[in-house]
C-alpha cells in the first residue's frame, strides 16, 4: 500500500506509506543511529544501492569505488517509479497510488562538511535528475532537500541530499504558485525578481552578495535567520540553469552555511531547492530559489492550530548579524 | 516589537515576538518544566493572573479559590489587545501590529484527565470567549487549541487550553474556507454534511456516534489515528453552538481522547475547534468541527519540503482498531 489521498476540503494531498511506522520515534540529544559500515562510504557501494547517476574517475566501473558523486534510489522510498497512476474516486474523495521518485545524492566520498565545488556538484546532479525525471509524464512536481529534519537525530553523518518527485503538486508549492500568479496578474512583474530590485536597494535584510546570487532574509522569515538565495537572473526552471550559476551557488551556499553554524552554533538546518512545477505554464511569474531554514524550536501548539508561524527575531536583526559575522571572517584571518 | 508580516508571495502572515526566542528548545523525555508552586492550582489565583471569565461557586470572589474554571490571559501573550492594528505597507511588504487575544483556559482546579463535565465547561467557556472577543472589530479569527504540543515537555501538568483571536485569517484556515466555497460552488452542498452522510453510510472510517456526532478517521487523515468530530446538525459557528450539544462534545471527546490514550499508549495529543472566521460570510459552506491529532512522529525533511504528510496508518485500519477498543471497554467492564 503507497496511496496519495486528497483531503475533500483543503485539496491538501496525503501519501500513506507502512514504512513511515518503522520510523522510530525521534530523540533529539539522544544517540544518532549507527551502522556497522557506513552504507554511503566508498567499499560499500552495494548497501547503498545501484546508481542512477555518478559522477566518477575516468575507467571507474558503475557502483564500485572512483566516485566523486552518487545518485541511488532511496532504500525506504516514500514513492515508487513502478506500476500505474490509477487515479480514481472513493466515493465522494479521490486517490491515486503513491508514484513518484525518491532518490539520495550521495554528496561526497567522505564524512564532513562540504566545499563550495562539492555543493555544486551536488547541483549539478539535481540538474542532471530534473532533466531525466520530467521525461515522465506522470510526475508534476521536484524537490530537493539537503541536511537532516528538525528534531530528528540525523540518520546518517554521510553528507547526502534527497530529491523527491511527486505526481501531484504539493500543497506548499501551490500556494507558491497560486501567490506568484496573483502577484503576476497585479503587478505584471515576478515576485522575486520584485524583492531581489528591492532588497538589493533597501540592503537591510541583505546578508551577501555574489556573482549570481543574492542571500537575503526573508521580510516575513518563518524562522529565525531564515535565509533566501535568489539568483539575479530570472529563470523559472532549474533544469536550465548554467553550469556557472550552480557553481556561484555552491560558493554562496557554502557561506551561508557557515555563517549559520557560526551564528547558532549549528542547528539542524534543512535546504530547500524551489524550482517551477513540470506542467504547468509559469516561465514569467515563478523564479527558482534556494531556502536555508534552521530549526531551533519545536513548533507551539498555536503555531500548528493556525500554520502562522512565530519568529522571535527581526530579518533586519538576523541580517546584520550575519553581515558582522561575515566581515569577521574576511577580516583578520 | 509584535508584528504581523506577511509573505509576499504567498500570502502567509507570520508573527514577530520576541518571547519566542525564550522558549527553550523542546527535550522530549527530558524533565518537564517544574514549578515550585503550580500557577493554575487552587491559591495561586494570583500566579496566573486576572479572570477574564469564570464558573465559580455562588458567593466566591474573582481571583480567589471556589471556582472550578478560570480563563485569564497567557502571561505571555503571542498578541495583544493594547494598542492599533497600524495596516501599512513597508516598501513592497505588508504589515501590521500583533494586535489580538491570546488567553487560556484553566479547566479544572485539579490535575489528572478531564471528564466528560470538566470538558463541556471548557467548551462552554470558549463559546463564550467567542462571542465576547468577536465584538473586537479588529480580529478575524479564533481558535481553542487543547493539550501540549507535539514534541514539547508539557509545559504545565495542570490541564488548560489556549483561545488564540487574530487579526487576519491564518493561511490553513484560508485554505479551509477556499476548499470548502470551491466544494460548494460546485456542489451547492456543505463538505462537512457530504463527508458525514458519507462516512454514516460507508462505515469504515466511523469511529463512534453520539446523539449530536460522529467521530471518525479522516479519508485523507495527516497522522496516524488522526480523529475528527462533526457536528450532525450544519452549523458555521461554534459561538452559536447550544449547551446541550456541548455537553454531547465533551462526552464524544472524552471517548475519543480515552480510546486515543488506550491504542497509543498516551502520545501528545492536540485538540483544535475550528469555528468560521468573524468576518466572512460563509453560513452555508462552513461547518465548525473539532480536530485531534496525536503526535507520533517528528516532520520528515520531504514533508517540510512539500507540506505532502507522509502517514504509516490508512484511517480504515485506525477506525477498526479504535471500534474494537471501544467495544472492550464497554464489554466485561
Amino acid at each position: 500500500m503507497r496511496e496519495l489521498r486528497k483531503d475533500l476540503v483543503t485539496g491538501r494531498w496525503v501519501l500513506f506509506n507502512p514504512s513511515r511506522l518503522q520510523e522510530p520515534r525521534p530523540r533529539p540529544g539522544g544517540p544518532a543511529r549507527t551502522f556497522e559500515k557506513c552504507p554511503f562510504c566508498p567499499g560499500n557501494e552495494s548497501l547503498a544501492g545501484r546508481e542512477i547517476y555518478a559522477v566518477r574517475a575516468e575507467g571507474s566501473a558503475p557502483d564500485g569505488p572512483g566516485w566523486s558523486l552518487r545518485v541511488v534510489p532511496n532504500r525506504v522510498p516514500l514513492l515508487g517509479v513502478e506500476g500505474h497512476l490509477e487515479r480514481r474516486e472513493q466515493g465522494i474523495y479521490d486517490r491515486m497510488n503513491g508514484i513518484g521518485a525518491h532518490e539520495v545524492i550521495i554528496e561526497s566520498p567522505q564524512h564532513g562538511p562540504l566545499s563550495a565545488a562539492d555543493l555544486a556538484r551536488s547541483f549539478r546532479a539535481f540538474r542532471e535528475r530534473c532533466l531525466d525525471l520530467r521525461r515522465d509524464q506522470r510526475l508534476r512536481h521536484l524537490v530537493m532537500v539537503r541536511g537532516c529534519a528538525g528534531r530528528e537525530a540525523p540518520a546518517l553523518e554521510h553528507p547526502y541530499a534527497q530529491v523527491l518527485a511527486t505526481p501531484v503538486v504539493p500543497i506548499a508549492a501551490r500556494e507558491t504558485l497560486f501567490g506568484a500568479r496573483r502577484y503576476f496578474d497585479y503587478h505584471e512583474r515576478c515576485p522575486w525578481c520584485d524583492i531581489l530590485d528591492f532588497e538589493l536597494e533597501d540592503r537591510r535584510r541583505l546578508i551577501l552578495e555574489t556573482d549570481s546570487f543574492a542571500a537575503l532574509a526573508p521580510y516575513a522569515s518563518r524562522a529565525p535567520f531564515e535565509i533566501l538565495l535568489v539568483p539575479r537572473e530570472h529563470g523559472h526552471d532549474f533544469g536550465a540553469a548554467p553550469d556557472g550559476v550552480l557553481d556561484d551557488l555552491g560558493a554562496a551556499l557554502e557561506r551561508v552555511l557557515d555563517l549559520v553554524s557560526r551564528a547558532l552554533g549549528g542547528p539542524p538546518c534543512l535546504t530547500f531547492v524551489r524550482t517551477a512545477p513540470l506542467r504547468e505554464r509559469c516561465d514569467a511569474e515563478f523564479h527558482w530559489h534556494v531556502e536555508v531554514v534552521p530549526e531551533l524550536f519545536a513548533d507551539l501548539g498555536v503555531e500548528r492550530a493556525t500554520g502562522i508561524p512565530v519568529n522571535g527575531t527581526l530579518p533586519e536583526e538576523a541580517a546584520a548579524y550575519l553581515r558582522r559575522l561575515e566581515t569577521q571572517k574576511k577580516g583578520p584571518s
